[in-house]
């Protein structure tokens, strides 16, 4: 049993966007060499979120921002006094934690899945913790 | 440590229902042979999710549904051409992957909890990648 | 590779509040005296939930509660009778599970962020199950 760690980088550049870090996840699994096992995302944000979601159509990127725009709106009643309260409730209603199985030295996905990185306030430099473990 | 994968399959039968796993998942615990460990649920697909809930009165089940589809309704403004941007977005919000602890042979749940698997946009033949580890 | 489970306790004070629990958890992984690997915890409970979100200004955790229950009120048109469908919604938008990372013996959190438990239908005595495991 094997765990690497690694630490991806991102820099947002808008409020608020999905970014799809499938690519970056799958160099991770290929440098740790691990061929059976997991991988887990975890994002030391508060104001951020990571989810799987379709990658093919950029639109749903899009819709799911919108969404959670509409049901978290930027509300007078918030009493954190920062602006960005709502960017604190969407990033828990997504959630920072992410587990992905490996299997066969490659990310197990769906066929329309990517990775998104959510970022809820923005544009920040932002980090991506990333830990593959197994055989 | 021994890591166990199977990949269960799911027949849904309308839109938008949640679907009780919670046997399916003790039975993958069982072929494992796992004492102590962890059971990881990933669902590779971009219009349903998982999670943990009351199993005991159907009627939660029926009313989470029904939640979600008034705070994320067929919203116009979506721009996802095929009609179900909706069913991606509670797939998001709800979540593709869940960890459960194994012991003593079993999954550890609350007395009241069942895993479900979540249809938002059915009916649809469905997969679900389990990965069991542990000693 | 090692695993050290606990179950931690709880007693909640109100109907609807945050729980920071990121000490108690920091204490667990000492206790493990895992070095480099994953902390798993679950919550047993179908009306709680667990999440990460800033620690510092106690109307982070606040300003979630009051956007839970506007977009997730007691609605009349809910089905289960105990008064409290609401609240097991709300345990499955946030989630009963959170995998964090264990890096030099400690959890590898952001500067701003602590281990939330979520309390939707309290007061009441609540559980938390964490697994340890790594080397």
């Amino acid at each position: 049993m094997r765990i690497h760690t690694e630490t991806l980088t991102l820099q947002t550049k808008t409020s608020e966007a999905l970014y799809d870090i499938t690519a970056m996840l799958q160099s991770c699994v290929k440098q740790s060499n691990i061929k059976m096992g997991q991988l887990s995302i975890f994002i030391p944000h508060t104001t951020a979120a990571v989810t799987v979601n379709e990658n093919t159509d950029p639109d749903v990127a899009k819709d799911m921002t919108m969404s959670l725009q509409k049901n978290i709106p930027d509300d007078p009643a918030f009493r954190h006094l920062e602006g960005n309260a709502h960017a604190h409730v969407k990033a828990s209603v997504i959630g920072p934690s992410l587990t992905l199985h490996i299997q066969d030295a490659r990310l197990l996905l769906g066929t329309w899945q990517g990775v998104f990185f959510c970022e809820f306030d923005g544009p920040r430099h932002r980090k991506i913790h990333v830990q593959a473990w197994g055989t």
